[in-house]
């Protein structure tokens, strides 16, 4: 029997999470690995702030030195996010030889494999589960449950703001402006939602993602990113028709010329897994040459599930199962592509008149742009939309395509273009 | 650097498996893990049967002791399948102190507790990942990433054959004849399928989960079992216009009563993550305090998933991470109870005559069985169907209006009674 102590820093919903799963799993923490484990002491920014009263108030500090010199605290818990001051006072916990669980998903994103150097050098684990997907335990799934395997893709729906978005509007025919407020009351995005909308979040957690799976180093800044704020209630009303659902996708993707890596709204057939996780959920679909196709699905954020996670880590520390677990090589180099060739869903703007289709099909034609499925519905209005689903084909021939009928005067408009996910 | 040898008991599809994957990841295993591992002897029951052609002949053996008297053998992973002498073997080699893995749902369910204790005791350790839902990581991600959670409930999709069968019968409008045909030509059904068809299999990786889940110990004769046999084209098509599918579901829920504990085929909503899981594929959904709702998907079954979940216990041992990882506590004692109140289906077939709905409708008013929908079409025939679904109800409640309804002459059957899975 033993007890642990450990520091929190910050102390806003996840951090609440975890004290409450502390508190509330005690004894069950007790019986499965023979150990208590408290909270020894909180590093906020400000004593003044009004704090959940359930936690007493003499834990919390400024000083993060009541943390780091306090030889009894042996495992620290970040949950400040952003990259600093949180970046230096994880790299100070390490030398002061303290354990790191961590959920901040910028700063894994962008600094993961220098302080798994210096975690390795100061013989202290550093794990990170809550960074990606919440509650859903995909870090360990794919650093240890399925190390076995070679990975081929990982795609996830890895925004939880974005895909409540999404969901409203198809299953509410909401528009994106009243979904983003319904989804601002329920706690779900932010008052200034811009890094989930243009895909800033999802692109962290898939650079994360992506260095496990590929076993290289990715930074952020290197994901090709779109947002969905140009989806409209029209993409999706079309995409259902043709028997599809639109998400933000983050997909990497080994090719033989190279990673394909993106974030971006794509069509998924509404009979694939990934199509029926619905609001706030996430999903990860991963690929590996021995298990095949594999998906976890859960709340990929929130108070309690990513406390789940961080106590989880803090439980794996704590059962003391030794060092590689968390981290992950980067020993490849892989060249990083972009998009590639693909299905892509195309909304043209047309006047309604007889031939436009016959004209925008002969191009199509010539640059051997195989097409899957048309919808055209003349609406007695001037301009008509006009929906087309490719088969597989190069972004670059379909783009020099769409540039030679966008020159038609019947042509008014390039309203979407959308890739398939083909999964 | 390492070189870790370890010993197969078995040689059949996932025993192969598990050679390819060691071979095909040499490399990556390596990098990963710093080590190499190789199968040092693999003990069959007879030499004289053909095996695969890449696989030395030379590390073949019919003698037990072969593997261990051989010191240079620390592990030794169980393929064999059924309780002996697959057991006897395991305990021998716990005996000789090899570390175990295995994927025998059998022997991990009817004797778990057994060989944890003597794993134990001579300080080794047993994994069994591969045991439940094949290359799904469910033991590691309950045991492990989610053990902060308090679990509230656990319900899977966990035999591929029957899931097979029932997609093939949804969706193809197979008979169950037909479909099992199917699915024994495709290899997914064995040539005696009763293990899987009457739902015994899934009782198996039921009681190893609910084990797992509720920390007690829970013995698979104690999982009340229903098959598929009697599943019919007709109900699969009534759960369809209603708005479900219909899938073979392992449950174990926590109630204040008790565990509710079973196998049975069920209504699932459709808009349900579960409801797309297709074909052999498999599925856990989880319920937990702090996790909330997750879902683990994949395949569940084969030569490839399978080694990928013993492989990765492998790997986890040679990385030497401690001894709780697997083992799970059984120290409550919980009453499991029987099914309970739910809502159900039923079709009836009844004389197509007027005042039968009324007839029927006012006994399910007198015993306050709350209808949700009616489906009612007369065909012009003698006999017609009439299916119900029912609101929340006492299953022994139910059963009473049933037998006062099935008195009435103009009832010909009770066709079926299904439960309405409220997940």
């Amino acid at each position: 029997m033993h007890e642990i102590k450990i520091g929190l820093l910050g102390c806003g919903t996840v951090g609440t999470g975890v004290w409450k799963v502390l508190m509330d799993g005690r004894e069950q923490i007790r019986e499965k690995t023979g150990h208590t484990i408290s909270v020894a002491r909180i590093l906020v920014r400000s004593l003044d702030k009004v704090r959940p009263k359930e936690i007493p108030s003499e834990l919390f500090t400024t000083r993060i030195e009541d943390i780091l010199d306090d030889p009894e605290i042996s495992v620290v818990v970040e949950l400040m996010g952003g990259i600093e001051p949180a970046g230096e006072l994880v790299e100070r916990a390490i030398s002061a030889g303290k354990h790191i669980v961590t959920a901040n998903k910028a700063l894994m994103a962008s600094y993961g494999p220098e302080l798994f150097k210096k975690a390795h050098e100061k013989g202290v684990q550093l794990r990170f589960e809550g960074s990606v997907g919440g509650g859903i335990p995909v870090i360990a799934a794919m650093t240890e449950s399925l190390a076995a395997n070679r990975f081929e893709q990982v795609t996830g729906i890895i925004n939880g703001t974005t895909n409540y978005i999404l969901t409203k509007m198809t299953q509410d025919g909401l528009s994106f402006e009243d979904a983003l407020r319904r989804a601002q009351e329920k706690g779900y995005a932010e008052a200034d939602p811009t890094s989930d909308i243009e895909g800033e979040d999802a692109a962290f957690k898939l650079a994360i993602l992506a260095s496990i799976a590929f076993e290289t180093r990715i930074l952020p800044q290197a994901v090709p990113c779109e947002g969905i704020r140009r989806i409209s209630i029209t993409e999706i009303e079309y995409a259902r028709r043709l028997g599809y659902v639109i998400k933000l996708l983050a997909t990497a993707k080994r090719t033989p010329e190279g990673l394909v890596l993106h974030v971006h709204p794509a069509l998924v057939p509404q009979t694939h897994p990934l199509a029926s996780v619905s609001d706030e959920y996430n999903a990860l679909f991963i690929r590996g040459d021995a298990v095949g196709e594999l998906m976890l699905y859960g709340k990929g954020a929130g108070s309690m599930p990513t406390a789940s996670a961080v106590v989880g880590d803090v439980l794996y520390i704590v059962q003391d199962r030794g060092m590689q677990g968390g981290g992950h090589s980067q020993s490849q180099e892989i060249p990083i592509k972009g998009e590639g060739a693909g299905e892509y869903y195309i909304r043209l703007q047309v006047a309604d008149q007889p031939g436009v289709l016959g004209t925008i099909a002969m191009v199509f034609g010539r640059y051997e742009v195989s097409v899957a499925s048309v919808v055209q519905q003349g609406q007695g209005q001037d301009v008509v939309p006009l929906v087309f689903v490719t088969h597989r084909v190069d972004k670059f021939i379909l783009d020099q395509a769409l540039t030679e009928i966008e020159a038609f005067p019947e042509v008014r408009e390039i309203a979407s273009i959308l890739r398939v996910e083909t999964l």
